[in-house]
């Protein structure tokens, strides 16, 4: 019998790569005994648990959603099944529940009231474009999102270049899909020319991109990035 | 064929884990194609490679070691197979290459040649600590080792103390084994009692403990992590 805890499976970064390109097979065997998932999104859920294996029967799986409209007073009860001995899962959209996800408050709550917690491994696209960057990996930060308004905008980008030179730190962020090509042009206009972008998109997928360049080179780039997620790293 | 690449290849944190536990069945398609490794240690590669498949013909495969030994001038010819077509792997000791590991250097030559450089997925302590943390994980910072001497552990600490408190930012580090339980100790008396720190020891092994308290209730703590690796993370 599974272990009373609560399970955190990722999911494929790319919708359309097998799931054994990017899960380890173990993550199968959990999988296969829980009932109660709490998800981000409960079509994609389903579609993640089919494909994983075919013959689960969805129909015997209660599904509750914890998403950025979730209050944070609904979260606690959620974990009731697990309180009372379920094991119980959690699955996001993609990646790795509790990393820039809503997974978070859920493991809070859990770690708060003494019930185990078992992550599991899966892709994370924030550590594979590290990975493949080649910046320093014994020092990083995940910034999410940057700010989309100024001052706030220009202020980070100068701390994070502040703690590039300073601390050696390999800064990492995120931009909404649609403004991309616009973030590339936006970091080559305001920070030195030596200093190194790496943008990594399509991660796990057929179309898997990695490149590592001065942003002097980023500048006469034609290379489009819009409406692929995308991550960002500079160094 | 395999496209010529430099595959980056993941290795379970726990040695009596299954690979299945931390490794897509995927990254054993590239693994059996490859002839030329560059790898941390020459010993755990084999094993590793012997765990990943039974059959695979060691003596045929090159080995090189790069390991924090290495000076930087050799790090490029190590590239010379990828460069005439070959692909080339990285395996480092355990946990994804080049994050928090010599491999990086490696990655970077790559990418400044721009060779295709492919990260596969695998087992980060820090990132499995951090999903099971329950902290915040649309931002974190990865620190590596904290300085050992004084007045640096005291100003890094005071430091990281200030970027959770005003940027919301997780912090997470890592310390000499042998040293954990008194880093605990250090922890609790210098920060705030209700500063939640979370000890991550064991990961996807049998012994696996992931526990968030705030420091009042680590100060009181009996929890023994001397000599097993762990990763520390506050919020």
């Amino acid at each position: 019998m599974l272990t009373p805890a609560l399970y955190l499976f990722p999911v494929p970064i790319d919708n359309d790569t097998p799931v054994n390109r990017s899960i380890p097979q173990y993550n199968l065997v959990p999988l296969r005994e829980i009932h109660h998932f709490v998800v981000e999104n409960v079509r994609s859920a389903r579609r993640f648990l089919k494909k994983c294996d075919r013959e689960i029967d969805i129909d015997s799986i209660e599904f509750t959603v914890l998403d950025e409209h979730t209050s944070p007073e609904e979260v606690a009860p959620m974990l009731r099944p697990l309180e009372q001995g379920k094991p119980m899962g959690v699955i996001s959209e993609a990646g790795c529940p509790a990393v820039a996800d809503p997974g978070a408050d859920l493991v809070a709550v859990a770690q708060r009231r003494g019930l185990k917690v078992v992550p599991l491994v899966g892709p994370s696209s924030i550590l594979l474009a590290l990975m493949g960057s080649g910046f320093n990996g014994q020092s990083f930060a995940f910034n999410g999102y940057l700010p989309i308004h100024q001052p706030a905008r220009a202020t980070k980008l100068k701390e994070m270049e502040r703690r590039i030179i300073r601390e050696r730190q390999t800064q990492i962020f995120i931009e909404t899909p649609y403004r991309n090509n616009r973030l590339v042009t936006e970091l080559a206009a305001s920070l030195p020319g030596d200093r190194l972008l790496c943008v990594a998109s399509g991660l796990t997928g057929e179309h898997e991109r990695i490149i590592t360049r001065p942003l002097s080179a980023w500048s006469k780039t034609t290379l489009d990035f819009d409406k692929t997620p995308a991550i960002f790293l500079l160094f």
